[in-house]
């Protein structure tokens, strides 16, 4: 390829950050605290830590430190597969005819297929540290899952995921991989909990959702001796783990004196977009450079576009504390769509708070036009990308052929957080044509909102 | 990681290398011509251009250029997924306790999920050069068809791919990201074909086998006009364009001063074995190094521990030319086994040269054994191999437990071909405990032996 900068940027190991970036500490007021459900009271960090890792708690409590420091022992296992590159899509401009400079920082070769091992990594090691024999989680599409169940394998912990069961069941093989790693995967709702049990009580036959699954992980994780719970998205501690992807890019980058107009990922509990716009909103909030961050959602699950910033439970079953959020209520139920990843009804509460400060734009997409850029990029750039994934490209493409017709030389940076590998039913579907749009009607979203408590 | 060297050794882009490595050039005799099995008599360019592209032709000829330029053109796609990562496999050399190196080489990391991907990029560039608007080809496990589909995709080219019945009920996805890229695929034995429709009338119901695709593959291609062949493994023009894998290593162990002591690949149709030895080869060949070379086959699949080196078929039909090369019959059906990818009856005749000349070893391995060091792998490396790489990487492991017992610093340079993510069942089946072993009892082995002709 003719050019200066070269097809993929590497990072050497030794420019791999060595600190996670706390946004909490760069925001010009501090985000809203998680209430007690009960008292309505700010929740406290003893209170959390019957749940989570210690060191999980006091990163999610820290608003101070703006750098936090990646321990050694994680930064050897990140190195497995990281600096991930950073690649311009030079096909896909050449083929879109635009004057707009594409980046893709993709997330995807590491064996879980996304984002996700940065911070499984993570949990995982802190709970080693405290002491403790096993974590519980739930995983929807599968890729937290996986994650976490690799990360478990490593450091020698018990890892039950409760998978929606759903998913569970049309995707066999991401059982098989959990498995493999030494994890034990329950299809979910179950009858290990009270929770899951209440649940098939009143829904019998129900596929499952996200929700409904953190409720059966965070209870099992309660009722077992030496064991924490860990969740993949929707907290602030995943985010400022999440950190290193956009760490990476910003260094990167900055190498080939590049900087860009434009980041767009895609949105579902908020971690990969959270921390792959992290050191630009720090630049932004800074008022050193100016940068559009563009959150990308499913026209099926909203929760930016068309949800409510309200105080509102993380799951089904209102076990988790209230936190200050964008919400389509904790008992929506987002149609069946093929971004699994993306179908959660909440949104972390440092990018609803982003957005509602005006510092972050987002769009939501229907299904099938994520899939025909899913399609092209994939002939052009060799990289079948995730569902979840594809959204932002969607975007990064609609945005590239604005500037073919103003012919504006803008650099977008696009976070793609994952492979399709497992999701070729989808692609299926798309190429029979079969697949639809997953739109919501306006009743759907009330009957959603009307679920968000009064606080 | 504490060490000089880095934990993935990356090249620039600029140091990918800029040509193959045409191993026919060092030998010290030529390898025996294929013969057309009427006359007997050496074939012909002129006969091999009615199947295959004119410059796969003219490199599989070419006895006497060292190094073959690799196009610009295939250089520019190499790049969206070369140079590969060089992975020292630290986690895992400490677990052994070995006081072995053992370096990996990754080809898993592009979409196609393995290496095939090298020669599918050279072989449609050219089928697009010489003015051709259609490849045919076969599959087993699914990587050559996927990398294929890949390459047509890019380069604007209709492909049918013939896909082994029992592979394609097996791995439905597979068959969905080859439509992905637009290819069409025809579970093989199939009505299209004259050969198809004979083999389905000898053997009602059967499976079918690589062979049978390779036939049907052929038929297609000699009836389409502006069409041809393309195979992905044991022709010599496809191991020229897999040397791109071991030429990488060689220059990537150069910079930090390494050169391995034992390089260890397993073997199918040779494809990736003779591209991860040539410059080793050459290198020993030419008295400058010496280096264990050592080929590893399934149990259920032993080419070259138990095969005959003799003239024979390349495919079940008996449609190819004759080819000197070690062999277990064109008839030898295989027990099936999830290394599909290894599971033929010949060996690329260049790979089966050097072997009769006592420059290779080989070993063959038992199923279960082969996943054994494929789960600790994972679990340890984080990568979730193919069965067919982690032939390999069970005798790697055996070489540094052996390392430890002597004390030996060897030097492992292990070739990791490929992803397991479109092998779960296998996994699923080692999981549970159903795996067998398949290995090859001396009657089946004499029977697929009887069918090899006397030339």
């Amino acid at each position: 390829m003719v050019s200066d900068i070269p097809y993929k940027i590497y990072l050497d190991e030794s420019e791999m950050p060595q600190a996670w970036l706390n946004l909490q500490a760069y925001l010009p007021e501090p985000i809203e605290p998680m209430l007690n459900p009960q008292t309505l009271q700010p929740v406290t960090k003893e209170d959390m830590e019957r749940v989570f890792c210690r060191e999980a708690v006091k990163q999610e409590f820290n608003t101070s430190d703006r750098f936090i420091d990646i321990p050694h022992a994680v930064r050897d296992f990140y190195v497995m597969y990281r600096p991930s590159p950073l690649v311009r899509a030079y096909h896909l401009e050449k083929y879109l005819d635009t004057p707009a400079e594409i980046y893709y920082k993709f997330e995807g070769s590491n064996t879980s297929g996304s984002h996700k091992l940065n911070s499984a990594v993570a949990q995982a090691y802190y709970a080693k540290g405290q002491g403790l024999d096993a974590l519980t989680t739930e995983t929807g599409a599968g890729q937290w899952g996986t994650a976490l169940s690799m990360a478990c394998g490593f450091y020698g912990l018990k890892l039950t995921v409760f998978m929606v069961k759903v998913s569970s069941e049309q995707k066999p093989y991401r059982k098989a991989v959990m498995e493999t790693y030494g994890a034990k995967v329950i299809p979910s709702p179950s009858e290990t909990t009270a929770v899951g049990r209440r649940i098939l009580a009143e829904h019998p036959g129900t596929g499952g959702s996200l929700g409904c699954a953190v409720s059966e992980a965070m209870e099992l994780a309660l009722q077992t001796e030496n064991c924490r719970y860990a969740l993949g998205s929707v907290m602030n501690h995943v985010i400022l783990h999440q950190t290193i992807i956009g760490l990476e890019c910003h260094k990167a980058m900055q190498k080939y004196g590049l900087y860009p107009d434009i980041v767009v990922g895609c949105v579902g509990g908020g971690s990969n977009f959270g921390g792959l716009i992290a050191p630009f909103v720090a630049d932004k909030l800074e008022g050193k450079k100016d940068v559009r961050l563009v959150a990308v959602e499913p026209d099926s699950c909203p929760t930016l576009t068309r949800g409510k910033y309200a105080y509102d439970f993380g799951d089904t079953g209102r076990m988790t504390p209230l936190m200050k959020m964008y919400s389509l209520g904790s008992g929506f139920m987002p149609s069946p769509s093929h971004a699994g990843g993306l179908r959660y009804h909440g949104m972390n509460p440092l990018v609803s708070k982003l957005y509602n400060m005006g510092c972050l734009e987002a769009v939501s997409c229907a299904q099938t036009k994520v899939f025909e850029a899913a399609k092209l990029f994939a002939r052009l750039e060799g990289y079948l990308p995730a569902p979840e994934s594809s959204h932002a490209l969607r975007v990064a493409i609609d945005e590239a052929l604005r500037c073919r017709e103003c012919g504006a030389k803008k650099k977008i940076l696009l976070g793609l957080t994952g492979t399709g590998y497992f999701d070729l039913a989808a692609y299926q579907a798309y190429n029979n044509g079969t697949m639809e749009d997953g739109g919501l009607s306006d009743s759907e979203l009330q009957q959603g909102l009307a679920g968000i408590p009064n606080v």
